[in-house]
């Protein structure tokens, strides 16, 4: 099993620090975003979409989706327990992870993708064509993320982890974009006790570094 | 258990195809979403985002998203299976179910947000504020639903449902986003007729009906 990476991605890193907490070391390849190796001919024989993270199986099958990894790797190696232990626990976790990345990490990659000049003509990721950044989608990222760091606040007001008691994937994501809003000037606000006193426990966590 | 939902909006019927598959009966509470009964006092205290599906316990739980409610319906009756049974069975479904998500179902949605005059101040669902249309996201979302399109006729070209073998959770997702293109106008181009013979065989399921 190989992991195809990149050191700079946050998709990537949602599935290297899924793998930290788990105690696992799959060898990785990594691929240089910048210099857009992902988009070679090479690494589209791995993954015709150009996009990291992949997983590629000893029999040479792929997964090439962050979240498939990362159920893949619950499946095989189920503790710790990262996405749920009962129907009830594990919908709730599913739930609270599509929130954070639909509301907040896509708020953010919509920031990232329509206002850096590196993607001015591929602000679509993934697609055999070029899509023009739409300036407008800046703004409207930036308001959305806000919004969603609102209801994050709130959220960890009540209580300890996203998802409930216990550290999930959802914290994963989360951290993931967070760190990924602070790359286009959104932080925490100061007020937001509750979200920075869950970020310093989060990000204090050694996987936090993969 | 009861399922509040919306004849009109495409997300409550990938969970009442879904319970049809399964060949569950759970009793509904139909939400006018053209009468914004969803953005009612009454239903936030339901959902607070104001969005339908959701699924109510008996005890008052609320699962409040589309494919977290799935997956619970899925562990709670596993027959016949939609979300795969082993471990790379379950990913490969998950995996091709957020494509056809993230590349099909929001693209669709984005044409949709943007063009129809009823969202004019709406554009984004679920947040308390309003957030104009962009009408550039019109022609991205359907030059984005144009490469989805091509994509999943070629894949079905080499499979006989969109994650594999089998019918699975991910045929209902590309069931529902081709008829919600429908409503914009985008439909299944003549030549695909890997599609359209795949479309046929799904559209033609008792289900699909729910």
């Amino acid at each position: 099993m190989k992991l195809y990476t990149a050191a700079q991605a946050p998709n990537p890193r949602r599935v290297r620090i899924f793998m930290a907490e788990k105690g696992l070391s799959i060898p990785t390849v990594e691929i240089n975003v910048l210099e857009e190796e992902n988009l070679s001919e090479e690494f589209r024989a791995v993954n015709p979409r150009g996009l990291v993270p992949v997983l590629e199986l000893d029999d040479g099958t792929t997964i090439d989706e962050s979240v498939a990894i990362c159920q893949y790797l619950e499946d095989l190696h189920p503790e710790p327990n990262l996405m749920g232990r009962d129907p009830l626990g594990k919908a709730i976790i599913c739930s609270w992870q599509r929130h954070v990345e639909f509301d907040g990490y896509q708020a953010v990659a919509a920031v990232f993708r329509n206002s850096f000049p590196f993607f001015k003509s591929r602000a679509v990721p993934g697609l055999p064509a070029e899509f023009p950044a739409i300036p407008e989608l800046v703004d409207r990222g930036r308001r959305q993320y806000g919004h969603f760091l609102e209801a994050l606040n709130t959220r960890l007001g009540d209580s300890n982890y996203i998802a409930g008691p216990d550290f999930s994937i959802t914290d994963i994501t989360g951290l993931v974009a967070i760190d990924f809003g602070r790359r286009v000037e959104m932080d925490i606000p100061g007020g937001h006790t509750h979200t920075r006193r869950w970020y310093e426990r989060v990000a204090g966590r050694p996987s936090a570094g993969a």
